[in-house]
């Protein structure tokens, strides 16, 4: 204690909660018709954000905005990409990689956002799998090298997230990416649905873990009944 | 609520907080000379265990467990499995297979917990080993067949652990393994530590994701200053 208050003489490392306004930002949601897609297209139009979620098809796309109000648009995937500043990607595993290469130039600049866990299941329940680039964001990053690829958001519950009763979500959002300004801003957007944190926790090399450690809270929820999410404890 | 209030006719499932009494177990923990070994001897010793910790020399176990305390003592590694109900493993991964293949014969019928993170270093930082059997702790499984082999104790500081000044560790430790009653036995030893609760995670072939998940939670001490620790939410 008596060495950590007599300080030293290094210089002060930047505040990591120092986080940009990002309040006035677009966010479109790939894979918005889906549950995860769903769910956090709604906490962050209920936060005040104007979202668009994308579908293959605008007219699903359109139908499943209006169902889910709080001002959500609807567009076919590209439209989608187009309209945003940051596009969540929350398609499912089986259609990432098309879904991605599809779009490479509606999302050229843009900051991506993959959220995406590759699960298998079986009778013994999920696992992992291992794409080839090693994540499902890495896989991102190298189908789409002219947009800004960050991993973040695996670890939420879909049923609290698109449950209006539940106010707040306490929980931790893992945000990984190459980029500190990149992280900075979709950390400040898991800052937006309350109780949330977006918490730095490492770069897109170490996105597999925290993808498939979905397969780990799936057994947890069945064990304990519960919608497990996870807090970084000391931080 | 009304819903949940009104109850149903479904069986009512086994409590998953119903965990045996684990007060009397012997604890040994292989590799009880390195930080992470010596702060799990150290805290389970404080809370009540007979600890005994391996090292491949002998001396040097039984010089480490005296600067220890709480009763903690010291053998070679073959000792300390001979001496122990449950075994903790807590080898550099680099030794893992060797030491674990030596001890088959010691370890035989034991419940072993295995807590190795396999991890490589380079200026990066951290990042996830991905061992031939799919984790640590399956290969643990494939080398000690008359074992009963679980993987737990992976997201705990050493520093913390190591430190008398703590009182307690508000961290959840995840638990997995085959067989419920050998979880609940490790689930039981986690929640021995003030602070600390142990959860069931699932099966061994998702333990990869749980020990990789350490190179992320270097990245958040980095970045934070922190000691970071996981708290499963909604359990």
């Amino acid at each position: 204690m008596t060495t950590a208050e007599a300080g030293g003489a290094k210089p002060a490392a930047k505040d990591p909660w120092e986080l940009p306004d990002v309040s006035g930002l677009v966010v479109g949601v790939l894979g918005g018709t889906g549950d995860q897609g769903r769910g956090l297209a709604y906490r962050l139009a209920r936060a005040g954000h104007r979202v668009v979620i994308g579908s293959r098809s605008a007219d699903r796309a359109e139908a499943a905005a209006a169902e889910l109000g709080e001002g959500v648009e609807g567009a076919d995937n590209a439209g989608c990409a187009r309209a945003s500043d940051v596009v969540i990607v929350a398609v499912p595993w089986e259609g990432h990689a098309a879904t991605l290469t599809a779009l490479a130039d509606d999302l050229a600049g843009k900051l991506v956002v993959d959220c995406v866990n590759p699960l298998g299941f079986d009778k013994k329940g999920a696992y992992a799998i291992v794409p080839e680039e090693g994540s499902a964001a890495e896989q991102a990053a190298a189908l789409l090298p002219r947009s800004r690829v960050t991993a973040a958001f695996h670890h939420l519950s879909a049923v609290l997230l698109q449950d209006p009763a539940v106010e707040r979500i306490d929980t931790d959002v893992m945000v990984l990416g190459e980029d500190r300004a990149d992280c900075a801003v979709v950390q400040a957007l898991a800052g937006r649905i309350p109780g949330m944190r977006g918490v730095f926790a490492g770069r897109l090399r170490n996105a597999h873990q925290v993808e498939a450690l979905v397969a780990n809270l799936i057994s947890v929820n069945r064990r304990y009944k519960a919608h497990a999410g996870v807090r970084l404890t000391d931080v």
